[in-house]
């Protein structure tokens, strides 16, 4: 058999996920919670399975869920939605940008990626056989260098790909950036796929900057999001896509023949979940002291963090202690210090490395503290 | 946005569910049970949920769940599979079929597809740019002709797909078909994949002629599987595909970053499930039974059963009765006697009619009673 994606090995996800078992160490790689969830969804759930939904989901999904998120996007972003012909229900975000990237690119596409990038882009847009044109953010900010879109826009470029809150940086897109973007693609034929599974989970006040806000970006996106982020079930695999109509009539022909529906009892518990504001919109808050507690115990750690407004991931610097890099140097973290986490190297085609390491904060206090009681030991 | 699958409709499933919806009909059109799944299971999916069996599992599946389906595998099939390096847990059997065409065609391969075809086959084949090479299965027996196949192998042909119960027809094939299909790719580079998901609804002590059975075919096959057809929970999407390690290596990879992983408190619960074997040792004779009691219902109707030997599908001729092509019946059939079927010329790419309606017997003695009770009252 010939292999469509020599280049991809084990995820670093995988690796670090199973280093951290062999060595009884503290996992703060893979991003997902080590908290219970909500045990009022879980009772839902249990609910729908009872009275009987458990056969096929309508294709698009369960409508009184699609009709809760149009909603949402209605009171959060300001955005009409039509649940019957924009929105999409899939087994989750990663699936969703799966299934919209292989709806849109054909051989030869050129698609814009900022690196770092979730690792999940680059293999999706291969097997449709387009080509990535990769655009590093600005270290140490993570900045979009919005100049060097411009210059790497050419007639074949068919898609840019963003990413808000940013995995692995926790960096934010601002008003600007999407001014910048709707002004470079105003009057091109260039699709945007935005990545916004951490929607909910942004610091400080700081507004989301979803394309939904943006009317005249929103008629030329697919944006993605997800279930399992925002109510700390990251194996529900539940996530959805918003596109105007025309983008969703494509997008459904993918996903009738990929995996055709969702999980029908999620959906059903969700759609009567998603009443209850507070479990989303108090989201931000809770990580948002998450964070600040992992922050200020890191300080007794020798690592440098660098700033985090969004998603549950902050990374840190080790650029003054090491000159190792940085898969080795985390690979010897787990090893040495107990401590999992994941090289930012990862994220990038070409292994950029800043020396820097990215840590999962969505853990119980006790898992924030023993992760960062074992770095301070760290020599 | 430019379609990739410009000739795909509606799917013929939801036409004819919402229709049936519409006028009020019973519907035996998309296959899917109207009784209740066992309580038992659901029961362990919200035990697998209190436990806290809510974030990500193993890209690869659950193990234990795997180490159970290489067991069963074991003691129905005979076969040895590893459940390290042979099984994928999937969101479905869909998702495995797609996921495997995706793993291996490119652009220019022949793929030989018999029909009546599950209608998610050739899309998936066109989306990576493949070619289908159609095979009429024999009307009215629907056997392979295997004449015709060798005739129609090319130095492209990449693959061949099969699928046993058979979807819509309910045929299934026997060890001699198995033969010839040994016979015909030995020495070849030609992938099978086989769509198994009905391996349990298989009825008059037939033996299921799994891929499994073969070593000399499953070294080349990718063999799919369904729990939702097994245990009464189509809504569940949860599914597994089964192939050698170097293909499984492949599959993998496209696995990753399509969905990533599949439902997590399901696979758990099922992993527990598995070890009740009458679960799915008594599906078979529970559907013959089904099937039993709706072709003595038919009988007092115009219509003309075919054989079904397995799956939950029984077709049935009105070639007597009507010149009508077999969509414009059917709709008419919604309409004036209020049941819902599926034409089983939409299972065929150039729309092949033999008057033939497929029609679903997973339902309750009073639906399947209704049904025939409406049906012969029909002019
Ligand atoms: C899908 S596994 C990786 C989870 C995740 O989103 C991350 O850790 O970045
Ligand atoms: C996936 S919807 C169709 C269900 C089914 O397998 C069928 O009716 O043939």
């Amino acid at each position: 058999i010939v292999s469509k994606l020599p280049q991809v090995g084990t995820t670093i996800f995988t690796v670090m996920s199973q280093l951290a078992v062999e060595h009884s160490a503290v996992n703060l790689g893979q991003g997902f919670p080590d908290f219970p969830m909500d045990g009022q969804l879980t009772d839902l759930v249990n609910k729908a399975m009872k009275n009987g939904f458990n056969q096929y989901a309508h294709m698009h999904g369960y409508m009184p869920l699609r009709e809760k998120i149009a909603e949402k996007a209605g009171k959060l972003y300001g955005a009409v939605v039509k649940p019957d012909a924009e929105i999409t229900i899939t087994p989750g975000g990663t699936y969703a940008l799966y299934t919209a990237l292989t709806t849109t690119l054909v051989p030869g596409d050129e698609v814009i990626v900022f690196e770092p990038a979730y690792d999940s882009y680059v293999p999706a847009i291969e097997l449709n056989g387009a080509v990535p044109v990769f655009i590093s953010l600005r270290y140490p900010d993570y900045a979009v260098p919005w100049e060097e879109v411009r210059e790497k826009i050419t007639p074949r470029t068919r898609m840019i790909m963003i990413n808000t809150p940013h995995n692995p940086t926790g960096s934010v897109l601002s008003a600007a950036d999407m001014e910048q973007l709707q002004a470079i693609t105003e009057g091109t034929n260039i699709i945007i796929v935005s990545d916004e599974v951490y929607e909910h989970l942004i610091f400080d006040n700081i507004q989301h900057q979803s394309i939904l806000r943006y009317p005249a970006l929103r008629e030329r996106s697919f944006v993605c999001f997800s279930f399992g982020k925002t109510y700390h079930c990251t194996g529900w695999k539940l996530g959805y896509c918003i596109a105007p109509e025309d983008f969703t009539t494509e997008f459904r022909k993918v996903h009738q023949f990929n995996c055709f529906s969702a999980h029908t009892p999620v959906q059903v518990a969700l759609a009567e979940f998603l009443q209850y504001e507070e479990a989303y919109l108090s989201l931000g808050l809770f990580l948002q002291h998450k964070r600040d507690y992992f922050q200020q115990l890191m300080l007794k750690t020798p690592f440098k963090a660098l700033p985090s407004y969004g998603s549950y991931f902050q990374c840190f610097s080790y650029a003054h202690l090491s000159e190792e890099g940085d898969r080795a140097f985390a690979e010897r973290l787990v090893r040495e210090a107990g401590v999992a986490t994941i090289p930012v190297s990862a994220f990038y085609s070409k292994g950029e490395d800043n020396k820097v390491l990215r840590l999962c904060f969505a853990k119980k206090a006790t898992t924030l503290e023993s992760a960062a009681k074992r770095l301070s030991d760290f020599k």
